[in-house]
């Protein structure tokens, strides 16, 4: 998408062995690159968060591991040495399935029998096509969205669309185009009058840094509100539908995302809005089914609840604040799960599903031959 | 309640025209107090919540009254000069309804013809009057809060009771005691093993700079959350009943309160969670009937959202930042209503009530003659 009036993907290949990303952890207030030329690199990157988000989380590992097999494509013991890099790429975020899924899927890449300059061949080949894979889905995702705002629009009147959504999962969280704005993005460019409740995603505010930094850059309209607003604005018929991403999606469609997503659902679900989770297939864990009690919660550093970081005007720079008490206690869980009987649908790059297992598995009956 | 051992109130006449309060604009990082000698310095101090809280507003505004009363006392034109203060008084906040309640408690007692010296003593025993009812209703709340308790403490066998709240309904919101506080405060005097998870409240953070105080300065284990995990901590069994405040409540039992609310008794209704609101009498809007469509929210400046304010261990001192884009808009919505239908049950000084009409009615039989 466009960072003023230029395009520009999340993470590229800036030369051979060498990733550029744009470094997420100095949004909003810096627009900055960052070089990643090990997969160590890699590892502090995804763990640090200079990126993340579902679909660049595994992008970013399928290319971890690229940076590992130019490390070790001579070694004679080459399989064993890269299983071990795979599992440090796997142990940096315990949630997102699109990094597995990325993982394995270079796993299976480079598991033939294959020469040295081979292996860096295959494995730079195989990481671009996941790439733009991700870049590609995120596309078609949007223009099933687009159907789903275009009806509403349709009833509307020439009232904007009023879109909510939770934390980032827009182009910032894939290589390009994002989950759960790519239909915002599509309406937007389409011409239909919208507008994107944002709601700011405590506590690392990845609402209030990346979706309005996104939003703001490509000139969707847009308000950031706090986490708690959502079911009010609801009440008062302000929002028309809630568009989530997604971490992980379990074979029976419950859905993890960024913690609080649930709370907006049961509020949708109250006050009849249609709640959808938008997301590329790489997100579905087809081995789970009950995704409350299955999927791993990631727990994080209880000091970004205690704190919050921005921009402090008056010393003219980046600096973090303690809201509480210095020895206040503070718990970070990192996502929860939306049940399925509160998602009124999911949408894929293949289409819109209803959030059943029937519903993922008609939409994905050639990875299920019965 | 304790400070470092040393018991306090929120506010007190320090001497004759001269109210003190515990200036919570500075708390949580520095325990400071706030000398008021005019009506002017009262309305300016609810305004930008050097006081804040429900009952600890109503009290306020009654000591408002009385600095009033001694300005005016010899002023031969003295109820319209009176009207015209408790305008601006009422005028501070839009949504709690006790500010309103205290106002026109205090126009009744100065009603009657009065001599300037007469009216001087009126207004002081009367806004002190409201001051130590509003503790002492603070106690029994916390004594009816506490049965709920102990019952969950008996099934329990020795694992902690979890308690979840939302913003601060605690002592400092009111005189002393609190109101959602006041049974976790007797329940931990009473040697009930009992755990507080605190949301941050987002965008003012009055539960992690108020809550997470009056809790640690008073020693009760607490943890802070942020807003979005309260969903999450019930889907796995980590609260055992939600205690809330009221900024007001609708004669059938509808509770304005704290944006946020709304969605924690969603939440609590999905988990099968009690959930209580706790709230003196004076809280009541018995005029009102649907709150969602009646009670007045109040709108409040959008850099609230746009920024946070805490402690800057680096620079040593108090600082805001901005935590989104300079021109991000943002929207401030002070308070949500939580429909009746989905509170277990109000607890006041007289006892707890079901969430109806009746069920408050019944309460309060002796204000409702038929």
């Amino acid at each position: 998408m466009n960072v003023d009036g230029t395009p520009y993907r999340t993470l590229w290949l800036a030369e051979p062995g060498c990733v550029r990303i744009i470094d997420q952890a100095q949004l909003p207030h810096r627009f900055a690159f960052l070089d990643l030329r090990t997969p160590e690199d890699m590892c502090a990157a995804i763990r640090r968060m200079n990126l993340r988000g579902a679909g660049l989380i595994g992008a970013a590992a399928a290319w971890g591991v690229y940076l590992a097999a130019l490390r070790h494509a001579d070694a004679p013991d080459f399989d064993a040495r890269m299983r071990a890099e795979a599992d440090a790429l796997l142990a940096t975020r315990p949630t997102a399935k699109n990094l597995e899924w990325a993982v394995r899927r270079m796993e299976r890449a480079l598991a033939p029998c294959l020469s040295p300059t081979e292996r860096r061949d295959v494995a730079g080949r195989a990481a671009q096509e996941i790439s733009d894979e991700d870049a590609d889905f995120g596309r078609r995702m949007g223009q099933h969205g687009l159907a789903l705002i275009r009806e509403i629009a349709a009833r509307n009147g020439g009232r904007p669309v009023n879109v909510l959504t939770h934390c980032n999962a827009g182009w910032l969280g894939f290589i390009d185009y994002g989950s759960a704005l790519a239909p915002a993005y599509a309406a937007f460019d389409a011409g239909i009058p919208l507008h994107v409740w944002v709601d700011e995603t405590r506590p690392r505010n990845q609402g209030a840094s990346l979706t309005a930094w996104e939003l703001g850059h490509h000139g969707v309209p847009h308000t950031l509100v706090p986490d708690n607003a959502g079911g009010h604005l609801m009440q008062h018929g302000k929002v028309d539908l809630v568009f989530v991403g997604s971490d992980r999606v379990t074979a029976n469609g419950d859905v993890a995302n960024k913690i609080g997503t649930y709370l907006k659902a049961l509020a949708a679900r109250d006050n009849r809005v249609p709640f959808y989770a938008v997301f590329p297939s790489s997100t579905i864990d087809w081995d789970l089914a009950d995704g409350v009690r299955e999927i791993p919660i990631e727990q994080r550093d209880p000091d970004e609840v205690r704190t919050a970081t921005g921009w402090d005007e008056e010393a003219g720079r980046v600096a973090t604040v303690r809201l509480c008490p210095p020895a206040t206690p503070a718990a970070n869980y990192g996502f929860d799960v939306t049940p399925a009987r509160l998602v009124t649908g999911l949408v894929t790059e293949r289409g819109i599903a209803p959030a059943t297992r029937e519903g993922l598995r008609a939409l994905y009956a050639d990875l299920h031959a019965p």
